[in-house]
């Protein structure tokens, strides 16, 4: 604006609407205003929506920097704004195309860069499409999000920000074409509310398969098949990380919604707030019962990703299930971490902060769940759609690990390893002054 | 949704509103349009407001881990995520039916767990019920977060979270039927708007009670009557908790207009807003200047509690105090918290956090400070109030304490508090490559 | 209000907003629904706007802890706490009247406490007043963050706090009334949408002018002219303040469209969230290209100011830029900050956390760049608006540091700087259990 002074510069009552106005503007009706001010309010979910899963991105760092060791802090941090930074472009170049545009029951959208209305302009419709396209763009980077906890502590910079390119830009669009771009599995009936298979699994399977192919850190799993834990080095951090992407998940599955302009998509986005919170404490309580059960100790690392699994387990269907079945959903999703981590660690499956269990096993039980809460769904469906998922995302990504491990390599050498990646490809430790 | 695909599929402008409505929808009048706007202004208060509060938990969560030692940070950091869990979890089974429903002047509602309209479906009246539960519920597991901190460094795992349980599922509520759920306080003329006492004075008696019945860290308080100070790891961490508080604050205290939908509510609750700011302002500014002219020195904490203090103290008024008014409220919180500080010291009643000064007195002095801005209130219906509440929360969690103590047992042994819980009850210790 | 029960104390459907109506109310029309529809969202704009960039407080805060070493972090933790305490007081006492009250075309406004409706009562126009003074607030206190980084770890607490207040109440609104009070750079047709040139400029030469005059920290540059770096404590808490302050920005570039009450203004806010994520995308890879390109490292804290600086460079227009030229204009953010470190370096200028270049070069960047987009803008009105902003704030603030210097003392004694200001000054270390 030209400066600041709306009010004392005259501008009563409305000016500020009619300037904004097109010359052709129409008549003042109350179907008009009821129309406009949908339009608003379903951007306004979009873009609130979008800033709570913007800071999952924060969310993810902090978890991550406090479940590695001190010397891979600081490349853990990198890792994270940079991953974010590339999805954002990526997302523009490519991935909102190829997710949105023109896939009509098939498998993929265009190739080109996407584009909005131009300053001053608004589009059709009942939102703003740039309101909608940061939306699903945060979507996109918390699938990368996904990936870079689980690969932590051995694999390097640029390969890993490669992988991420090529997942952000290509595999992600392409898999969420199937269903949120009105593809195939859309076709079918599959159902996938706010993303348990296609963002949390998504992310899931190319963590998984990027952890297989990179291989267990030294000294985690010894020739004698003992496991060693290798701590990490803040709790505090991993809780706030934990805290933060509870609070972005109100966007995350709240936002899903998509629409915020009457009483009826207002209730249910609320419906879906409560759902996603009560999901979470379920998995939190649940995790710490079986801790207490069965170790007698209750590692508060199983109550963080109990409360992320049982967020995970929810994402797929949090707006039809009353309170108490989303907390039996979200419970399951405890139960699964407090299982899924130590059998990781007997297939010697190195999964640094517990993304394997919370987002792909969790991601999974979610989706199969919806049609215990939602009659318009198929278990053979949901079944159908998770084995899509996995397939296409299994190959997609392990071709790309190959590539990279062909060409450039994807793993850090021993002595860098040991050493800490911190020192050698960042150049900056993350605590120089203690450890 | 099926897909997220709303406007390239062809649903234009109106069309996802004119799907959501039922088969008998009313012709739209600008009353009608009015009305519609005010119920989704009015929900999207509570649901911001509510994430705004719900992030708060977070807040309670690293400013504890930073005041506690680092033996007991994955503990404080445990028993945070665990509280909130418990917390939503109890607020829906009984605590919300308890204060709201059929109170009607009296001192307790129903025992049933509370219900919202299906999905699909909105109710009646101006504003989500799933919105203002999910408001409430955050509210609740404030409460609980005051009691966390104070009884820190000794109070074992589960006799806690028990507590927590009877705290948020029964005394919360009940006594805050008295006032919100319309009852006897209520018909009194008792006023407290965003909580001063229905929140931070219960949750700092029942923090209060608790430290007493459970005693001091060893340590704390030598048989000469010394005290020996015991810092927190890492002040950061709590100066970033107070920030986040600060934040969920306006939340706490805007939400409560409990609506948004026209010009005057709008602007109420930007009033609240610059109130609740300005009175924490007046909170940091005192507690810097006494320090210094009392101690010459300035300790962060207490300007971080000085802050809290000075949000504590508005919380009861936040709308009617003009500016100075609300700077002068705020004061007051950083005065309370430089000089009850030591006293407690005195007393040998060991507060690990604070939050007797910064909960339970400012939220007294917030009480008793409502008639000086609002007309409506009397002094003496204050102070039958605050009295009431003291009776009522002292002697139910005094009983709750006393069973756990006589039960269970509530405090950590000597060799387990020396070691620190986190390496005994949690087994993860918070920064295990440092101290 | 009075309880908390509207909806089961048979408050139906608009009750709340009849009775909150005044005695004259007119007639509900579409036009005043419209009206008073956008009166609610405007107003929401700078509320959540305001809250978003509160919290870059808390950013700023972590940034800054931890950017410098652990002997500091207490200090800075009450430097920037304190801070924003005395920029909201001042700026109600005298900063927002001097912004924006009959200033005219002229150089300064009016001398008095700022004021808002009454409780109960709304403004005429076309948003809440109150809320238009909150989000200018969050402004002002920015610009007191970022000198605060700057001349951390030798200056003492109270000569500080004493720059900020003349900054927050004097130097910031005399300086932003010229353009944003419609005065006399306004008039001339200065750009600055939303305070690269404004706040972050003007924050950074009040910044370079204390560095100047307070000099460098001992040890940083060594009399054969080697630079020693004094790394900073904490890599995580950095990385988290630069999230926080990406968060931020969306409120601080959103909010800056001072409208969100129709299908223009909405879709306006959209595009500027885009822009500012896919700046400071930028920003973050080319200093990641950059840094591996020329010293084979990437340096994380490289990346995090960045990812600011390309922020800081899409402020000054970040709604007329199409996606490619948002993403090349943070790029440059990220190109300055790779040079401009080290060139501080060699001219012994001591920024501890990079505040010259990301704020002050990369705001002056960002504002001389307004007309490649906008063709309202003229590359000579720019410079001459850069060039009148950059004199008055090295004047005034100069004069302020020298006055300080020549009374109170500016700087830290060798010896204090040598323990830490945090044992001298705060009286409690950050972190007292390790290091």
């Amino acid at each position: 604006m030209s400066n600041r002074l709306l009010l004392s510069a005259g501008l009563a009552s409305g000016a500020v609407l009619a300037m904004a106005l097109p010359a052709h503007a129409q008549e003042v009706t109350a179907e008009s205003v009821k129309t406009e001010a949908a339009f608003v309010f379903n951007t306004l979910l979009f873009l609130m929506g979008g800033f709570l899963v913007m800071f999952m991105a924060a969310g993810f760092a902090m978890l991550e920097a406090g479940l590695v060791r001190s010397k891979n802090v600081s490349m853990q941090c990198l890792k994270n704004i940079g991953l974010y930074s590339i999805a954002g472009i990526m997302y523009w170049v490519l991935g909102y195309s190829l997710m949105y545009s023109g896939v009509d029951g098939g498998f993929i959208g265009s190739f080109a860069a996407y584009s909005w209305p131009a300053a001053g302009s608004a589009n059709e419709g009942s939102y703003s499409v740039g309101s909608d396209w940061f939306f699903q763009m945060v979507f996109c980077a918390t699938t990368a999000s996904i990936v870079s906890g689980t690969v932590a502590e051995r694999i390097k910079l640029w390969p890993f920000l490669i992988f991420v390119a090529v997942l952000t830009g290509l595999i992600y669009p392409i898999a969420g074409s199937w269903k949120w771009g009105a593809g195939w599995l859309d076709g079918m009936g599959f159902l996938d509310f706010a993303g348990s298979t296609l963002v949390h699994s998504v992310g899931g399977w190319a963590a998984l398969t990027g952890a297989i192919i990179l291989g267990a850190r030294k000294g985690k799993y010894g020739a004698d098949g003992k496991m060693t834990p290798l701590p990490g080095s803040s709790i505090p951090l991993a809780t706030l990380g934990t805290f933060i992407l509870w609070l972005g998940w109100f966007g995350f599955n709240g936002g899903s919604q998509l629409a915020f302009g009457d009483n009826i998509n207002a209730s249910d986005v609320s419906r879906i707030f409560i759902n996603t919170n009560l999901a979470a404490c379920g998995g939190v309580i649940v995790s710490m019962l079986l801790m207490q059960a069965i170790y007698k100790k209750v590692d508060v690392t199983m109550a963080l990703n109990g409360a992320l699994a049982g967020l995970v387990s929810i994402t797929a269907e949090p707006l039809t299930p009353d309170p108490l079945m989303a907390i039996l959903i979200g419970s399951v999703g405890g139960v699964i971490v407090v299982f899924v981590v130590p059998l990781l660690d007997k297939l010697k499956i190195d999964d640094v902060v517990g993304a394997i269990p919370v987002h792909l096993m969790a991601g999974i039980w979610g989706t199969l769940a919806v049609p215990l809460t939602n009659s318009d769904g198929s278990f053979l469906t949901q079944i159908i759609g998770v084995t899509a998922y996995a397939a296409f995302t299994i190959v997609a990504s392990a071709i790309v690990w190959f590539v990279l491990k062909a060409t450039m390599g994807i793993r850090a050498s021993e002595d860098v390893e040991a050493l800490g990646l911190d020192k050698v490809e960042v150049g900056v430790e993350a605590y120089p002054e203690f450890a």
